[in-house]
C-alpha cells in the first residue's frame, strides 16, 4: 500500500464541477505539492499554472493535450504531462482516482 | 486554512457506492487514523467497527443514529458520534466534505 510519509494535508477538500471532481492538497517538507483526487465520469476542461504530471491510480479516460489534435487513451498506471499555463480536456469514462504533481520551474 | 502536519497519507482512495462516497486515509504518528472524504447527494447506510466521530466541513445532511428513531439535521461545522459496531443512515442533501475520526477503545 503506497503512502506518503511526513506530509501536511489541507483539511478542506478542493471541489470542482459541482463535486464531480474533488481532491485533497498534500504538501511536502521540500515545498513540493500534489493533489490526490477523484473524477466522476464526465467531460472536463482544466487549466494549468505550473506544469502538471497526472498519474492515474484507477480509472479510464481520454485526454486531449495542448497542441495535440488527437485524444490519448489513459488507463490505471498511466501518466501524462501537461505544460504550464495551458488547457487540457478530459473525457472520464469511469470513476478515476488520480495523483497530480505540480512541477515548479 | 486548517492542516494536519507530519502525517502519512495512503495514496489510493477509498471508494464506496460507485464513487458517490470517497475518502483518503490519514495516519498520525501516535497511531490515530482519520479519513477525509466527500459524499455526493444520496441515501447511504454505513457500519462502524470502531467508534467514529464525523465532523462535517461543508454540506448538509440528515443522520439517523443507532437506537434513535428520529433524523438529526447536520450542517457544516456540526459533528456527530457513532458507537462502535453499529449502523447509521445518512440522507446527504448537498455535496458534503467530512472528516471522520476513528476512536480506539
Amino acid at each position: 500500500m503506497e503512502k506518503f510519509n511526513d506530509v501536511t494535508v489541507v483539511k478542506k477538500a478542493n471541489i470542482y464541477f459541482d463535486g464531480k471532481v474533488t481532491s485533497r492538497t498534500i504538501l511536502f517538507e521540500n515545498g513540493d505539492k500534489i493533489t490526490l483526487g477523484i473524477m466522476m465520469p464526465g467531460n472536463y476542461e482544466f487549466g494549468t499554472e505550473e506544469k502538471e504530471i497526472m498519474e492515474i491510480l484507477a480509472g479510464n479516460l481520454d485526454v486531449k493535450l495542448p497542441n495535440n489534435d488527437g485524444w490519448i487513451s489513459i488507463l490505471a498506471g498511466d501518466s501524462f504531462e501537461v505544460p504550464s499555463n495551458s488547457k487540457f480536456q478530459l473525457v472520464v469514462k469511469e470513476i478515476t482516482d488520480y495523483c497530480c504533481s505540480y512541477i515548479k520551474k
